[in-house]
């Protein structure tokens, strides 16, 4: 593509890890794009790029920065793609694009660039379908990271996802920088929850070094969980089984409450 | 593939129309496939079938009569697909499919087949992607369907994402049967969030005929809404705005609340 052409910009969810999982947009538009934007590990796990395209690697954090780096970028006639993992709409790089396009929508400064949001398959239903169909009623996705909302307004959401007994999937559950908030919020949601509710640990799902385990929420061990990691708590219906073959299933049945002609009850 | 070997099911997630949603592993599942089980639109939504390839057809619910016969094919040495649109964790037929593996799981009726969910974008994140942002926070998923739960579980469930101030993405929002839930949920929302807040409306998503409306909490038209629509409510934080090319966006920042360094603010 030429400089003097109009350049373009999209936010591509890669989804988890697997390119099995890579929609046929989001492939197409990493092959297509000149230049390719984001943190560095997800940079990895599109491959190797071609000769021609060129890898801009961004630290953690610092999407803002990211975000106005890839859009000047584009406004200079390149082919753009700012690359997440999963759902770019779902904790990731599609806010920061759409925020600074606010920022600056009373000036021309990236008037030209066409900005298309790809979507992808979000770590939360691919770790689900591993094990069955955790989430198979009403369901809330929280992000436990107070980088950027306060802890009050979290601990709010996790207490009224709780009480009115969604199934929860936490996103960002810990990090280095967080390592209490996930204990407490189990134990807010234990408030609500029996001890031996299902809980699916899965970390790294869709890559090589994936883990998914079938735990109780009275026995996840925070120690174990890092920001490669997403939990699938269960609600009260949530239930685990073997089947005939030993093999582990969870699931949350289709019905509430759970009526006699369920299975299990 | 011959009747004496083991058969498989694949619980098939094609995400919300567009093959160019539609994942290589979903797609390569539905080509190996001998036969497709499904609602019938969703099997149309494949397109035409190998000359080698059976479609059985079902109508809407009849979940579990789905599910049971798409096991038993898969038992007789079959290569099953069963069919949903979007994420089959998502209100679709994993859950169904894994219900019926627990009421058999004390037999070997199905023991020799190998059972794989596979993972879909779902119609919320695919809608978010079409305007912008909307999904980038906390977030609710709920079905107003109360063909299997009672109303009084999704009022209390709607009412505590509204209270925490999630977004909340509403599937199965109306249908013939169920015309009067939509404008009541909307109106339990409203006694916690202003009659302004951005309501995205998308019809469709993904086809040929999608349409993806902007209103506002005060102004959406439940008649206007049926089973291909999905609706994203946005929270306290969730803005409009339009860019300097013309261009309407919806996304919820990343910060809340939102602070004097954001846009718009």
């Amino acid at each position: 593509m030429s400089e003097s052409e109009k350049g373009r910009l999209a936010v591509v969810g890669l989804g988890p890890g697997a390119t099995a999982w890579c929609t046929p947009e989001a492939a197409e538009r990493v092959r297509a794009a000149t230049d390719l934007v984001g943190y560095g590990p997800y940079l990895r796990q599109i491959g190797p790029l071609a000769d021609d395209q060129e890898a801009h690697p961004f630290p953690n954090r610092k999407e803002a920065e990211r975000a106005v780096f890839a859009l000047d970028l584009a406004a200079s006639g390149r082919d753009v793609a700012v690359v997440s993992s999963g759902d770019p709409g779902i904790f990731a790089m599609a806010t920061a694009v759409v925020e600074e396009l606010h920022r600056e929508s009373a000036s021309a400064r990236w008037a030209e660039v066409e900005v298309t949001i790809i979507p992808g398959v979000t770590a939360a239903t691919a770790a689900a379908a591993r094990i069955g169909a955790p989430l198979g009623h009403d369901l809330c996705l929280i992000s436990l990271s107070d980088v950027l909302k306060p802890w009050e307004v979290i601990e709010r959401r996790v207490r009224a996802a709780a009480m009115a007994d969604f199934v929860i999937a936490l996103y960002n559950p810990a990090s280095r920088h967080r390592p209490w908030q996930l204990q407490r919020a189990l134990d807010l949601i234990a408030e609500h929850r029996s001890a031996e509710t299902p809980v699916v640990e899965a970390h790294d799902v869709g890559r090589p070094e994936e883990t998914i385990s079938t735990l109780t929420l009275g026995h996840v061990d925070p120690a174990t969980v890092d920001m490669g990691t997403v939990l699938l708590v269960g609600s009260s219906a949530t239930r685990q089984f073997t089947d005939a073959a030993g093999r582990s299933w969870v699931y949350t049945p289709r019905r509430y409450p759970t009526s006699l002609s369920d299975p299990g009850s």
